[in-house]
């Protein structure tokens, strides 16, 4: 199905200066309504109606340089509009098939004095709008020096927000549920990160979710985030209002603009259905088509890792050696004495391989294997890794060879310590590397203050590295998990090898203080409507003290829940992440992990509310099963589960991995039950989630 | 010849405090003495005497870091002295083996509350004295941020002065001669130069060359400049000393260390005889061993150079269109319309590629080659050039073939537009790509505002890049020649492929403003102390008129001069700078281009005076051939030349291109006489050198 309609093309005998009729536009049903219009003073300036309600009241548009202002003076020139109708299929992802269907308003603009012109393009779908600013080239003048865009949304109450707070650096924080008025005091609850660059005041990050009285749900992000800084967004709290808020380099310079340029899409995913937030394609729709012609070695995977060993109370290190000062100077890493308690050794990988094999797990991640941990340093060294460099006792050849012989892939890791610079200069030889040692998959790491040192890790430099590095590894054929990068913004639909990025408080959290259970029913609002997360669910062993009596901290999750996350979490590259002996403990459990895909066909959202819960539905993409997840939050819960996406007069075997009546993630998160139960398109199903708890199931056709 | 004598170790019962009596050692010759001491405030300090005079009066040492200090506060805990005389031979140079014979004293000093090491490391030659900072691991720390270097060079009087301007991004400067007292003025005299960043005030750059009123002349300088800032010297023109400046990145931090780890050599170059600063050999002694172990391909080179069709009248252009703004946006440019000025084009590098092989010169460079000229935006662009994409009139392959049929090799061209960050992303295929296609010597240029944007050309991370530049071109046996790079400091001795730098004002300045003829006549003392140079000799038509009517500048030399260029500034990497054209109008004459060799047996200086005159002889590398040079400033000089640096008893011919009786650089630059003349080891030759002008020989043994 592909129509596009060319619903108008206004070609304006005059310009229509300031203060003219406003244009309109409405969305596909007509549910959404963009007022588009010129202040007096020739300001762009717009609103949103959902459904009859004042969603954005009129809010300011623009981009401020140091050499030109684009933000006043206007007469609008021209007004396009164009009604499009089609479909794509991603290479991976939540649905086999998307529907792009929208109807698109371009509106011409061009200011005097000095002479300027800039395009708006609008594009409203059911599901919300995207909007970017689009410059031709000028007559005078080829660069603008980026410092502020003047993009606004005003809303209309002091509605609730879902939010973290702004930082340059990290979006790794526990997030706020809040209100306008509220906000101060909720900013002012955070500590500072210590590798966070945090704006202070009522600035907070995107993707952020809003939910007003009525209740109508918004979700604020951008698309296709494309040489050009991160948005975070100002708040004026007396106001209702947020104001595009341009992350800059350390000189203050937000960005180094070339005509003709345009800006990443603007995004709001608007629903009265919190479950419309969820299944929206919005932001996906709004990326280019895919970059890579042939994308056949892009292969979903779930992965094991040495890694959870380093963040439990074993002690154990990413460093081989614990001589701190083992760089710069020594350079044979055979002198140094070992730890003892580096997991990155090739016997303990060889257990991994092992058991990903036993149990179907395509990949073994390994962090800590390359030389460098020692001495943590970032930003003060221009070298800390070398990416073909292994510690002694990780034999590089031999694992490749190893594995090979199991039918499984080890996963590369590099992290950068934020040296983005160096991390260039040996890109190259880091993929060749991995390709003649049989690596597919890297996982990349931003962890501190970036070199480059006048770059932030969301600034315009450090948003280009990334995607250069995900081009590059496509040249490669390397697929790639980044950490510690720009918050995404569907450019995985372009780059399809781009596999999934942490950019939040992910799993690795729960040995660092925790997540309380609202965490995981709220980053599918917010978070993943960029793109997947590598949130590293398949927790079972939930208390640290299991590890180190010294510590008492906990996973904010009951088992089951973590099961469930495989399917409220999806993501093409999927962790298994806890310790093969703690899988070995609940072998029954671990079969849903074994079993489950992570690549869909069809995906339903049953029920939803941000930071409450989640039941969705999604179908395998290479076989008529089906499969469920469903969480709540610290609270228990009865998931009502409508079976009516099965097609009708067929019967279905539901595997159930449910909280036991008596689990809690607090007091015993380990009980769980598995059970089987009969199911067609008729069922309605009524299932138990403990406090912090979830269910997974896998439905089967019955022969 | 080694000898490595051990003079002393001085292992202290006690430590020597503050005030302790000051420790001396002398040159090998004993010309020169060393004391160093430590004040009453435990300051350490040194002076320096020169046959009995002294030189640098009681200066201050240390350095000063966020987290330490080390400039106070100190006692003595060790002092070791050593002597050693050994030589050692070059890849390729001015002389086939060099004596590097030096006395080294050690002094290992502590300071307590907090605890911190620092060893100053002294070696006096009989030409000079380097001395250097190390630090070895602290007891507390592992980390300096260092803001400040404390480095003293106080000088006895009102000397002369021969330096450039303070700036972070160039030396591309006409050199003033002045004194301290006058400096202010002569600073002032300086416009600022468009991509330069200048320190302003009493700030000059190294090498600079001090001549006291006796006279003495001493070159300061550095020696392996390795991951450390760049060096100005702040100058107090009352005090006549002058202070290390480090040069910052952009954020004000001059180096991000760790412990261990040691400075530059700090170098003072001393002789009352000029000619002993011009044969000194000091900066190539303190630096490393070379590093690479098979050195077979690298090879010294004559070149021609598709590039000063660029600086002349014709109007000739690097882009291949005249539409500026063909990036970005244009990716198509075989779509663009070409201006028909572009040189790089086939046809045109195939007549050099002829002129090379007929005429022996090894190589041919072509600038302009590959996309991206047309807009120029320097800072702007985290991307101007692709350095694997030519335009679509040069055929790669093709030129590939046809510089391979006529033995000539095709020299790269990297202009980064000082995107040193872009650059080290495409480095490996950019030098994969010149391999592939026949290219060994690359030609790198940094034109501009350094991107990561918090450096500038000489800050410490710039240091580190164009070292790493030419470590990865070792790799690919790639030899190198960089131009707007930080000024050398030896260490082609380490990386011979390495060859050449520019690191000064050039002869394509001939075409902007001219170079006087005193600016070759005073580079050999200082600019070229820390390496060769690509000054791009060898301008046989010096009237800018010829090409244009317009341009009335005119270079600073007799057609005869340009010959002796190749002999007063060595390089191995040299430069037949003009247009092939023009050499075939003066076919007897570029003879001598095509004769004189590029590497060195051995060099004798025979009269040298800073910016008047040099004279000097040397020996080819590969036969028993001598080749004289000379050259005066403005003023008419006869040069005498001895030609006791002759084998005894063995008859020469010596080939004399001269200078004609009305020869002047101003009014009649092409006025030359070639002439032969019997000589030998008796001979004493008087030798006219017109203003402005020069003299070449080439002297054969007779049969």
């Amino acid at each position: 199905m592909k129509t596009i309609t060319l619903l108008s093309l206004i070609c304006l005998a005059g310009a229509l200066p300031a203060g003219a009729p406003a244009q309109t536009i409405a969305s596909p049903s007509g549910d959404l309504t963009l007022v588009f219009g010129l202040s007096g003073e020739g300001e762009p300036v717009y609103s949103l109606d959902y459904k009859g309600k004042r969603i954005v009241d009129r809010s300011r548009l623009g981009l401020r340089g140091d050499e030109r202002d684009f933000t006043s003076g206007f007469e609008i020139l021209s007004v396009d509009t164009l009604g499009v109708d089609r479909t794509w299929q991603p290479v991976w992802g939540e649905y086999a098939e998307i529907r792009d269907n929208f109807r698109e308003m371009a509106v011409g603009l061009r200011a005097s004095a000095p002479e300027r012109e800039m395009t708006l393009r609008f594009r409203l779908f059911d599901d919300g709008l995207g909007f970017r600013y689009e410059f031709p080239r000028q007559k005078e003048g080829s660069y603008l020096t980026l410092k502020d865009e003047a993009t606004e949304f005003n809303f209309t109450g002091d509605h609730t927000l879902f939010c973290i707070p702004g930082d340059y650096d990290t979006d790794e924080y526990l997030w706020s549920e809040t209100t306008f008025s509220t906000l101060p005091e909720a900013m002012n609850g955070y500590r500072t990160h210590s590798e966070a660059q945090r704006t202070g005041g009522n600035t907070i990050q995107t993707p952020m979710l809003l939910k007003t009285a009525d209740p109508v749900y918004v979700n604020v992000h951008e698309a296709a985030l494309v040489n050009y800084p991160a948005m975070l967004l100002d708040v004026d709290t007396d106001g209702h209002a947020m104001k595009a808020h341009l992350v800059p380099d350390r000189l203050g310079v937000a960005g180094y603009m070339q005509y003709p340029f345009q800006t990443p899409w603007r995004t709001l995913i608007v629903s009265d259905d919190a479950r419309d937030i969820l299944s929206s394609q919005l932001i996906l729709n709004l990326n280019e088509p895919c970059a890579i012609e042939d994308t056949s070695w892009i292969k979903p995977m779930k992965f094991m890792g040495v890694w959870w060993e380093m963040f439990t109370g074993h002690q154990k290190t990413w460093a081989y050696s614990d001589d701190y000062l083992a760089k710069p100077g020594i350079t044979d890493y055979t002198a140094l004495t070992p730890n003892g308690r580096h997991p990155a050794n090739t016997d303990n990988v060889k257990r991994y391989i092992d058991f990903a094999a036993a149990h179907g797990i395509e990949g073994v991640l390994v962090e800590g294997w390359n030389e460098g941990w020692e001495d943590w340093a970032s930003y003060r060294k221009n070298r800390q890794f070398l990416f073909d460099k292994a510690y002694p006792d990780f034999d590089v050849e031999g694992l490749h060879e190893y594995a090979r012989s199991k039918g499984v892939k080890l996963i590369m890791h590099h992290e950068t310590a934020a040296n983005a610079a160096d991390y260039a200069l040996q890109l190259d030889r880091a993929f060749q590397f991995m390709k003649d040692n049989g690596y597919d998959a890297v996982k990349t790491g931003y962890v501190g203050a970036i070199i480059p040192r006048s770059e932030h890790h969301t600034s315009q430099w450090m948003v280009d590295h990334v995607l250069d590095v995900a081009k590059r590894a496509a040249d490669y054929q390397i697929m790639v998990d980044s950490h510690e990068a720009p918050r995404p913004t569907g450019l995985c639909r372009t780059w399809p090898n781009w596999l999934a990025q942490e950019s939040a408080r992910g799993g690795e959290f729960e040995s660092m203080g925790g997540n309380p259970p609202s965490h995981t029913a709220l980053l599918p609002f917010t978070r993943l409507k960029g793109g997947p997360m590598d949130y590293t669910p398949g927790l079972f062993e939930t208390r640290l003290s299991y590890y180190n009596e010294g510590k008492d901290s906990q996973a904010g999750t009951t088992l089951a829940r973590q099961l469930a996350l495989y399917l409220t979490m999806p993501s093409p590259m999927q962790m298994a992440c806890d310790l093969p002996e703690n899988y070995e403990r609940f072998p029954d459990a671990f079969r849903f992990i074994e079993d489950v895909p992570v690549d869909w066909r069809d995906s339903r959202y049953l029920e939803a509310e941000p930071a409450r819960y989640i039941t969705v539905a999604r179908q395998d993409k290479h076989s008529d099963d089906w499969y469920v997840g469903a969480i709540t939050d610290d609270k228990a819960r009865t998931a009502l589960i409508d079976f009516s996406f099965l097609p009708e007069g067929r019967q279905y075997e539901a595997t159930v991995y449910e909280d036991a009546p008596d689990a809690d993630w607090k007091d015993n998160p380990q009980a769980y039950r598995i059970r089987k139960v009969k199911v067609d398109s008729g069922t309605r199903l009524s299932q138990y989630l403990a406090p912090g708890g979830g269910a997974a199931m896998r439905v089967v056709p019955l022969p």
